[in-house]
């Protein structure tokens, strides 16, 4: 049984509350917020778990083994790493942290105490990303041609990030949890409609090695929601609304073959197959109970987290070069000096 | 009552032929294909019509006004160019030249000839892009943001031209009708996955003057058709979904405002407007005898078309530019020069 | 400020609990279940609120003014009844109970003692009901033709109760809040494809007055969730979608208009009026939270609530009737004679 | 090759004129209508056929083998006859007859004279629906427990027969087609809303054989047209929506399994099985094509029409049972003394 303190108690952080007070193997032991109103409204619903308003007393507690943090992006660094320092494992809501410098010192840190540090990319924990790494692993999509998201809807405008920090950060690290592939460069472009706001849409594009392309679409001023990615493979194709209650993902068995046999000249020698849509049943556990229950067996076993350091590194690094493009009009940033200084670090 | 004579009756060419043929200001007076077997299969459906595989032959008659050219794109320069020169109005299928340059020389020629000069932007004609000009040019919007475009399907892989040419094509002359701000630049990124073909995905961003930024989306291997375009307003926005059979055009009425009043750190001091959506009744007429008719009458008055040889020549200017980005992986290709240059020519 | 006591903590309780805790008019003041578990299981939920495994204790106690009763169909009048007789204001889970018989004897009873006596009809108070009735009485639809709904999924099975019993009801009640025509006799078909179960599968048909004909189709053993009602009117349609979580209610500029021009003996002299189609915004309010308020205020003020006895009696009429006929393999039974029965009870 | 002539050319009979004018193994032979303009229209398109207003003309032509028959539903029984009494094998538009006596009459007529009679029961040729039976046959859905369809749309009223005629009838041939279980009794309710027109709206329930229960709902009042068929069996179940333009059959693996495990007074021992769905790919040959090739196949061959004159009457046979019941408000009316009668006949 984990001890689970979870300091941030906004917008997400009252999920990670609940899910560490019910999952099987971990315990509620604390809560923390700046702001004394939300203490004070958490504690009632959670009579007996010590709640403050300082990070420091949580930490100093003795009853706590691990930390969830889900503050503004701002302060990830410097509360994982207090917390790190504090001897507390350590979960971080998405994106781990501002820079990929400090993702490197949180690792550091993590790495030298013998810490499980663990990015909260939630989507990598649902029922749909895992089948769809199960279909992509047993190479049913045969090679992967692109992946193509759009993640978009009215607001939530953020204070301190922009909509490529917010949104397209989950498509990151889906990417980063499917694909073995690795990323080259990033090409980014965005604009800001609001005075004195960040860039509230944006369009990123991925190149992997291996002809494989990625683009994201992201927008804080769409009058719809929408969640669609589509994950072309040269034997079969993925659609993924992640909207659809019934039939999250779909699989469709359709593709493209060259064929030597010539017709005419408005017509390329291509063929299309077009097979049967499939629609696997899929797990509907709530993914911050998997996520939760995972974090507790990573600190119990010390088994690597799937969403470890590493990867909240590897996802900090794509959220970097895309706004470094952006700031460029959307010249092209490339990801391999980036990768070099990794392998360096990480040696 | 105009005599049209079309070139080409492959994919396209027998709407048009349809259109002449039934459009009450026009009257079909010759066939023309390279393939002999095409030919004598639309004499068939039209006895009493010239049919023939020859280009000179129908250019030499007397009896035909107007060409219609619904050729591979390759071909358009040229037999346009013959056509004006034997005196005869032209419509052009989209887009209008493989260059900018070819569409300046179509341009000059049909001018000095007194000529009309008709590009085929089809969706310029339909009920729908109509109503969203009408929506846009009435302020209903308010001020635009953005325009997103997704158009993906499983093929058709054309010989002679990349996914760009053949289907943003369609965004880029929705844009230059319903938009009065200039492009300024343009981002694009694309791939080809089928040895020897062309570009068969590709995502191209345009930046506007005014913080009006537009991206399209096209992909020749989706496995699921895709028609479907965003446009933001400061005040209402638009969803344009060409594959809804009822409603193709919904209006809503969601936006942003911006108010003073500080709420917490955690949230921007932005609020939402959230009302009614509104789908209008639309013209179902089809957009091709539209195109027809309208042909007619600017030969008959002497009005300068919607599409004119000026709009294929912005269109062909912005494709020109984001094949240009492509080769060079998304670097930012400014339009501007080339504005100077159209004002030039057409000064 | 009144102090309610909940009766039944299975499915639907917990709604109410969480509602009467959180209104702002009503205090939570008992939790009551047969099931020790449950009894325990809330009571850590909601600390210091009475828990108890016997109704008797609870109805005996001076806090509570009101009692809402969620148990299982076959207890409601003997519940409610208790409750009344205890004094207290009642609120009870739809349907009211399972005869009119029962609900007459319930309806005197509060009448009796000046109790509000009010039944959980929880669509009447759902933004989109409550649009759809504001349509009606404005008469923008004009005169109502049909009422036509779907109300499928699979499962959940009640050992109680039927497939009529436990979803047509919503709709039966819906239509007794939105029409003033009154229903004239029911048809209903129904089977059961599970041995020792009650019909999971019903076609239930109720004419009304003045030409209004209405149609509910409920299944337990449908592969998709549908929640769709149809509502056309000589001027106006509406398309009510529970499921759509944007665009609930859809109004639709549509109908049919009779011209007196004969065309051909193919076609009647009918025409078809197609215009906008329109969505309004809808209050997004839980309706179990305005249904709570409304509770309270009925008690507080003496004004008869919107879903009061009267409204759940006719709904337990149509019920018997729609039994009725199904045993008879969908012969039609009148509702008059209930009717009479109905003003002689309430004389 | 078989030599058809086509009598009626309103709003479907033009297909079959195109079908058999196209299909391998037909010829388009004759073209007639009452409607002398009508005539001389598709006279025009195709040149060289004969093209009448005189019936009496076309039947005496030895030049033509069959007649497909594609007037008012109150013509087909004598127009019909007349073309088996001038030996021409015939091809009726649905329903085919008016009366169960008539369509008798016919079969008798055609079987005398060795003639092939058959109903155009379009959907039976469908790629969708082939598929449908296809798998019922395979006993993939295992015991049928119902037949769901709703099919409504805005107009097209008809002159001379009510909404159960024009839109029922093909939910019946559909039935006919996929079904072994015989029908056992017929329940029904519509109503008119246009002034001395007949009903515009129905509900219809078969009861049959076996606990299979289908319901029909026909509309011509509909804001939004419907096509959708739900087919719930022991093991899988199907959604059949005919408007769904890339997958119109879905199978999903769901069902209920009877347990014997009590949980509570609160739910049955019932669980559900949820897995997969699977949208097989559907041959997409237009139906008319392939019943214009199995027309002539069954001329040449002398093997009987899938859609037989016994199939048009066991239609006929539901239709007027049907009718039966509306007139009587949805009183059930039993089809197993027709059943004798058609055994008695068929003798």
């Amino acid at each position: 049984m984990i001890s689970v303190g979870v300091i941030g108690c906004g917008y997400w952080g009252p999920n990670l509350v609940r899910n560490f007070a019910e999952a099987p193997r971990t315990r509620l032991a604390g809560i923390c917020d700046m702001n004394p109103q939300r203490v004070s409204s958490m504690a009632k619903r959670y009579p007996g778990v010590m709640a403050t308003d300082s990070v420091d007393d949580m930490l100093a507690s003795p009853d706590i083994d691990a930390i969830a943090i889900a503050t503004p992006v701002s302060s990830h660094f410097e509360l994982a790493m207090k917390a790190l320092r504090a001897n507390k494992h350590v979960l971080v809501e998405k994106p781990l942290t501002t820079s990929s410098e400090q993702a490197y010192r949180l690792i550091d840190e993590a790495d030298k105490r013998n810490l499980v540090l663990m990015v909260d990319h939630t989507f990598v924990y649902t029922g749909a990303v895992r089948k769809i790494k199960q279909l992509v692993d047993a190479g049913q999509l045969g090679k992967i041609c692109y992946y193509d998201s759009v993640r978009v809807n009215l607001g939530l405008f953020q204070h301190d990030i922009d909509v490529i920090w917010d949104l397209a950060v989950h498509d990151m690290a889906i990417m980063d949890f499917i694909f073995d592939s690795r990323p080259v460069s990033i090409t980014a472009v965005g604009m800001n409609h609001i005075e004195g706001a960040r860039e509230n849409i944006a369009y990123i594009t991925v190149l992997f090695e291996n002809d494989l392309i990625a683009h994201i679409n992201v927008n804080w001023l769409s009058p719809v929601k929408m969640r669609r990615t589509l994950i072309g493979g040269s034997r079969q194709m993925i659609v993924y609304d992640d909207l659809d209650a019934s039939e999250k993902v779909k699989v469709y068995d359709k593709g493209v073959t060259v064929t030597n046999r010539a017709e005419s000249m408005y017509k390329m020698m291509i063929g299309y197959r077009s097979g049967d849509m499939h629609a696997p049943q899929l797990d509907v556990t709530e993914a911050l109970r998997l996520e939760a229950q995972h974090f507790a067996e990573c600190i119990e076993t010390g088994q690597q987290p799937v969403t470890d350091g590493a990867s909240g590194l590897k996802v900090v690094r794509m959220l970097e070069a895309a706004t470094r493009s952006m700031r460029q009009q959307g010249a092209p940033v490339a990801l391999d000096t980036y990768e070099l200084r990794a392998v360096a670090a990480s040696a």
